[in-house]
């Protein structure tokens, strides 16, 4: 079914017509792209969704009609009719470059300022002032490819889910605080004098509740909130693939998930490599300093902790000794790095806490390093060969904390791994991360916390440990990581009041916290809870990866800026005294 | 793929078993609908989200299992491996009533307490134990029937949108104050003090935005929220099915949609009459005194005006002089009416601000009126063929201003075609409803308001009129109507800023008020905005009428009760001084 304004019916879009379309005569509807005025024709790129098509004003085929694109200006909306020719120069980067139209008849729609953003794909402005005149900005080609990708993930998420029996259920917007940890957007209820909705971190809750109700197979792509500080690429609402299922185990949920990644992924034209491997989170904090490693490329980090724990170097020794780590990187064919750039280097894991970067340079002609007077001849070679070290490399380490020592070797892989152009770039490379720890214990807040949420469930023969030894109690969770991004995190949960409580209790919440937050959950739990697990997916930065943008602002249609502000619509705003009254709230002065 | 528990694999859906299946051995997991112990024998009904199976545990076959089976209680949750068998007494109500599952092993996974209410479909409870407990609400097969059938309807809608080119496109719903009309609900910024998001009671803006951003087909399964007394079936937040297009008039966004309509209805198997009449809103105000009528039936409003401007009859008479109407509805068969059953229903027309109902029975036995000896006999005679009255009808009339006229026997008409059983209740009859006026005069208010929304596009020739003549002035706006129910109302909007302006202003916004609220808008007008139109459908209403539920309560996972309550998660609910200070807001005394 077509489109029409007044008498004129659109037949074709701008993108689509070709060389078989040569003769016809076709009507059009889009954007003035630009304009040139060339040996006495006009001539314009037509732009619409579809893409640009040139169309050709002649004062000789009708003066009228030309008279009146004289007026034509960019981003000038129009509807032309004429007849598709074949184009005297052809312009091969063009899709429709080898024909044009020759315009019979000219309707200006609406007239356009000069924009003050240009409509083109490689647009060098501020930020601030795409998000303001955001309507311009989702005009660049780019940008609507994002959107029509993003469409088309969804769709395919949808198909894929509905065909194997999940069933979308909404769930409130409305709610009550929900436990993610973060802190929660409030809505005043007006007509509960004093209370507050708020707005889901997640439909975590729901979505077990939908589980207790025997639905057994869930999704939503669900909107969530946060009201965090922005750093970083977040946004304070963002849109979750959220999905649960009831009767089964943590094999059958990453199976189902997988096939369905892999569906969407090649449903889009990328392919992925699968099987995902797999790996624990001990292994993926032990070689990759991270439980999100990007394993595009090797360079993992090697424990030699054992190697140096009497040597005389004291700076690794006893930090050994003290419970520390030594580990190292392997960067390859570096050896020639200079002082200034190790100097970088060094600067770099500092921002980790890293308090140092010992480094060991096999060059052509010997070692060169400012720590090797340190160790026995025998020792060195030791340390060499277990770092696999070549001439030509360059050995890097950190002695610290297991945390520190993860957290700036894992910086420093990735940051090595993109300046050396280590990391294929077009390469999708899924890994799943299992065997987390339930809990770990929050040294600030003095109390053990979860590591994916609280209604994680332990491995079976973990659950004794509970009381004895919580951080040795594994969870049956998992992520899915792409290209070292979390895409996605789930876990079987559990379904008994008994063990939820106990879990609560690990976790320090009160008797009274736990029900008047949770008393509905463990009361629903007490009438025949399944078994059940489920994940959520980041749609936000999966579309982001898969369009190759680096922040997810370029995927979301009105993102806000890092202060949670919408520069076109200026939200949030000044609100009346009348509409505070109603809510029975009061700013503060 | 499938599901398992801990060696078990689910090998089918207990609804799914039929003849066909006998003699195979099944595993199966689902909840204890009921148990009965008959000749020495347990028999159980297990129930999942496909139907109803039974099993039987014979002591003869495994005594343990046996044993393990007595303790199964209603709501249990149960793995089962078995036999399945022709049974020996058939039920025909039950689609797998030909055989039974003779168990070899039960893996209790869950146990249940007794549930507050029946898992049954007629369940005759107060409904707030209903909301109290949802996720047992949720396990009856009639509330799952709606949420599969809810699924299904975006399923469906989402193709038919995807196939015709629309992208589904998120809009934010951390917004501005949109202007609907209705109150907002407001949500505290705590980066900007002071300052407050408002929850989107449409994305009417946003996909307006998003046609200036060259989008061309936008849709969204959006959710959106009013702040408003929830009289009536309203939700403090509902879902609308969102729609918008470039390049179209009024005659192309109906047919898109239509045929939408039909592909959705048909796809889950629901027959609906096509093509949709039309029907003008003059003309449905007149026939049927409402701007929504049921057109399953006749029973149409007969304006008799004319026959009684002069009779002697003051009240009608001097209605119609006063500028007041004299309208009436045959009641076809009902001459036969007590006084008393008149009587209650002129107290019905009441309520619609009806001063009185004048009626004339047709009886066998001649003509029955308190008002007859007011007329002369021609008069009666022109005003009962007016009416088509023959003998056997009872004809009721109401005079007074058109306005109470239309509402008082538009809602009669209503009642009587229910109470009289003409209406058929299986039948999905739509109709189109155009020509609106674009504002009608607020006497409360004292200013014209939308009938819509005030971005509707007035007709062309009716532009003129705006400032001189505004009720004349047509809008390019169209409802759709099913069974008596508004399902969608849209537009071609306005896409000129000084048009924009000139509504804005005949509506009495100020200066101030149109630059703050709408001035971007304003502003992405002037760089090049096309031609556009889009409509909203009430997803909610849309499968409440398809389920044939009388609420939208029905179709909705978690709704609220009137008093915008979760019952179930007891939301909205106290917040701490921490997050009002952080939110730079107080409780008013």
């Amino acid at each position: 079914m077509g489109e029409s304004i007044r008498g004129l019916k659109r037949t074709h879009h701008c993108g689509d017509l070709r060389k078989d379309n040569v003769g016809e005569e076709v009507t059009i509807m889009g954007w003035v792209q630009r304009r040139r005025d060339l040996g006495g024709l006009i001539f314009i790129d037509l732009r619409d969704r579809s893409g640009l098509v040139q169309v050709v004003f002649n004062p000789e085929d009708n003066q009228e009609v030309f008279t009146k694109a004289e007026k034509l200006r960019s981003e000038y909306v129009v509807a032309i009719e004429g007849q598709v020719q074949e184009r005297p120069q052809k312009n091969p980067n063009l899709a429709t470059g080898e024909i044009e139209v020759h315009a019979k008849y000219l309707r200006i729609l609406d007239e356009a300022k000069t924009p003050p953003i240009y409509i083109q794909d490689d647009l060098d402005v501020n930020e601030d002032l795409r998000l303001k005149y955001r309507y311009l900005d989702l005009r660049r080609p780019v940008m609507q490819k994002n959107l029509i990708l993003r469409h088309r993930v969804t769709m395919l998420v949808r198909k894929y889910l509905d065909r194997m029996g999940f069933l979308e259920i909404e769930t409130p917007i409305l709610t009550r605080s929900t436990p993610e940890g973060a802190r929660d957007y409030l809505v005043p209820s007006r007509v509960h004098p004093g209370k507050f909705f708020a707005l889901p971190q997640s439909p975590q809750i729901f979505k077990q509740i939908l589980m207790a109700s025997g639905l057994e197979r869930y999704f939503q792509i669900a909107r969530c909130f946060r009201d965090e500080d922005l750093r970083a690429d977040r946004q304070p609402e963002f849109t979750q693939i959220d999905i649960e299922m009831s009767f089964v185990t943590q094999e059958d949920v990453m199976e189902m998930m997988e096939e369905m990644i892999i569906e969407v992924f090649s449903g889009v034209g990328l392919s992925v490599f699968h099987p995902f491997p797999r790996m624990t989170y001990d292994d993926a904090m032990n070689y990759y300093g991270s439980d999100k490693p990007d394993i595009r490329f090797d360079m993992k980090l090697v424990d030699i902790s054992h190697l140096v724990k009497d040597v005389d170097f004291k700076v690794f020794a006893n930090t050994v000794k003290n419970g520390g780590q030594v580990k190292g990187i392997r960067v390859e064919g570096c050896a020639n790095f200079s002082r200034k750039e190790i100097d970088e280097l060094t600067k770099y894991v500092a921002i980790y806490g890293a308090k140092g970067l010992a480094w060991i340079a096999l060059k052509e002609d010997g070692i060169k390093s400012p720590i090797a007077k340190f160790f026995k001849e025998e020792e060195l070679d030791a340390i060499i060969k277990e770092m696999g070290g070549k001439t030509g490399d360059l050995l890097l380490f950190v002695a610290d904390s297991p945390q520190v020592v993860a957290a700036s070797l894992g910086a420093l892989r990735l940051k090595l791994g993109k300046e050396l152009g280590l990391i294929p770039e077009d390469k999708f490379q899924f890994v799943w991360i299992t065997d987390f720890p339930l809990v770990e214990y929050d040294e600030e807040e003095g109390r053990y916390v979860s590591l994916h949420h609280p209604f994680t469930h332990p491995v079976e023969e973990d659950i004794p440990l509970l009381e004895t030894d919580p951080l040795k109690v594994r969870a049956q969770a998992y992520d899915l990581v792409l290209n070292g991004v979390e895409l996605g995190g789930g876990s079987i949960r559990i379904h008994n009041s008994e063990l939820q409580r106990k879990v609560f209790k690990m976790l320090s919440l009160t008797e009274e916290e736990i029900n008047d937050k949770f008393g509905f959950l463990l009361e629903a739990f007490q009438y025949g809870t399944p078994p059940h697990g489920g994940i959520a997916f980041g749609l936000d930065r999966m579309v982001m990866l898969m369009a190759g943008c680096d922040t997810i602002r370029d995927v979301i249609a009105f993102p806000k800026t890092a202060s949670a502000t919408d520069l076109m619509t200026n939200a949030p705003s000044d609100v009346s005294k009348e509409q505070l009254d109603e809510l029975h709230i009061n700013l503060q002065k």
